[in-house]
């Protein structure tokens, strides 16, 4: 339980970006943020960090106590404000998101509990709401060329709906050393609070890049030598008998309920399902995609 | 993608309890069938099923098509109604529910959307609620003593409480072959209709045992040869480091934050950690139970 280490850039390796040398002291509600940032961002982060959109990351909203404490430890965004229920106890948790707030000099606001419930997006906030620049994105073309030390280990997620199953598997991502996370740009919605939550700051740390076609990644991948494992139910290989090292890796994982589409499917290299030994032959996609990820991590530690 | 068999009884082998001869043919809602099983379920099933109450495992109200379906299919237990919504389209899996109810004599009422979404105790019942006889509780003797060619396979966890954790550990555990899950009895709920869903009909499949304490009953396993493995952050060997085959054995998983109690943690053989290679140090516990359940599935397949 080692807290994420603070300061410059997380796994990215880019360098934290200056808080603005005069962040508004009169911080404006989540609401409102967003509204200003869709309007063209007024005062926005310059340059790294795009403008949010519907077709952008998103994650300008960030509840609960670690992931907003990821938020500001990561430092990779521009953090307009934190609130803070006034019923909210101390803890070394909150402690320590106030003393990165004050760090980068970013206003934290103390509200009633009801304030914080009707500015909240998730089902339980944990008394800590932020508002920051959208996430940045990763170029797909820089995660398929990996970092000395490092060969690409991407995740690429096939019409995953849920969020939760998006935000445990950003989650998961981490752990177990994926160097991106792919998504689909044409979706309603990427990062969305409840994804922040699950995710418990995670996001702030995993480069995620959206692509136009999931297809059209894999194929790229593949000219670029990176081998395409696609996770199906149906896969006709175990999980267990994946023959990969430390070669370029790219997991794939369908949707909820419905698995891999009939197009990405047939770009994968192999596809293996993870083997059952129940009833009820389908698990949740965030816990196969937990231990596909981890499949690759051992065998790359081994 | 195969269906889970329907008829006798399951992993558990139990026969499958026949329906009263003569089913209400006037349901009464969900709602007021658990309040009259709170009174003393006056037309309750007889013999096997323990009634409901704070102290039993629960799982009364079955929402969502896949949890309905299995609660039909398994047959362990009696099922007073199906609700089903009168807007929802036609699928195979709710042409299978209305079959297996067909079976069994279930009556099966169509209500509005805003009636079901009324009885819902869920988020999202999906057009199906179910009301049924509370879960039969398994026991701890026979889980620890096993089954021919079926060395226990147990899961403990050790104050995990929120319910899609729960049932998203519950549906893992009938994957990886686990031969059955148990939990702390003194809590104020267990399988709520959020557990039932989450776990997609795995809890009509997994054997669920509750004990008064749960490092009295680490105590008893290891007495009886069971080698206990705790799961912790803090664990000192990699969980793929395990040396273990086929022997009995029982993993033990902490709540979500504060990992093993030090008592349950005092209590194991082992300690193990999945090994982290990311920023965040933590993992989603029904994530880190998932590897460790796997972990143990492919040391007995291979």
């Amino acid at each position: 339980m080692t807290p994420a280490r603070p300061g410059p850039g997380g796994r990215s390796g880019k360098p934290r970006p200056r808080p603005s040398s005069a962040p508004s002291r009169r911080a404006a509600p989540p609401g409102a943020a967003a509204a200003r940032s869709r309007r063209g961002a007024a005062g926005a982060a310059p340059g790294r960090t795009k403008p949010a959109s519907a077709q952008g990351l998103g994650g300008e909203q960030v509840e609960g106590r670690r992931a907003v404490r990821e938020l500001l430890a990561a430092g990779r965004r521009r953090v307009r404000a934190v609130w803070v229920s006034d019923e909210l106890p101390a803890s070394p948790l909150l402690a320590d998101i106030g003393d990165l707030a004050a760090r980068d000099r970013v206003p934290v606001r103390s509200v009633s509990r009801g304030r914080l419930a009707a500015m909240a997006r998730t089902d339980a906030p944990q008394g800590v709401i932020a508002e920051a620049d959208a996430l940045p994105e990763a170029d797909l073309d820089e995660l398929a060329t990996g970092a000395p030390g490092a060969p690409p280990f991407l995740l690429l997620l096939d019409g995953v709906t849920d969020p939760h199953n998006l935000g445990a598997l950003i989650r998961t991502a981490d752990g177990a050393g994926v160097t991106g996370v792919v998504l689909p740009r044409h979706r309603a919605v990427h990062v969305t609070p409840t994804v922040a939550k699950a995710a418990a700051g995670a996001i702030e740390h995993v480069p995620l890049a959206l692509v136009a076609g999931l297809p059209a990644a894999l194929r790229d991948l593949k000219a670029r030598g990176v081998w395409v494992v696609g996770l199906d139910a149906g896969g006709d290989t175990s999980l267990f008998d994946l023959s990969l090292a430390t070669e370029p890796v790219a997991l794939v994982v369908g949707a909820e309920g419905t698995g891999l589409s009939r197009l990405a499917r047939a770009r994968c290299d192999l596809v293996v399902a993870v083997p059952q030994a129940g009833q009820l032959r389908s698990l949740n996609v965030s816990v196969a995609g937990a231990l596909a990820c981890y499949e690759v991590a051992r065998r790359r530690a081994g």
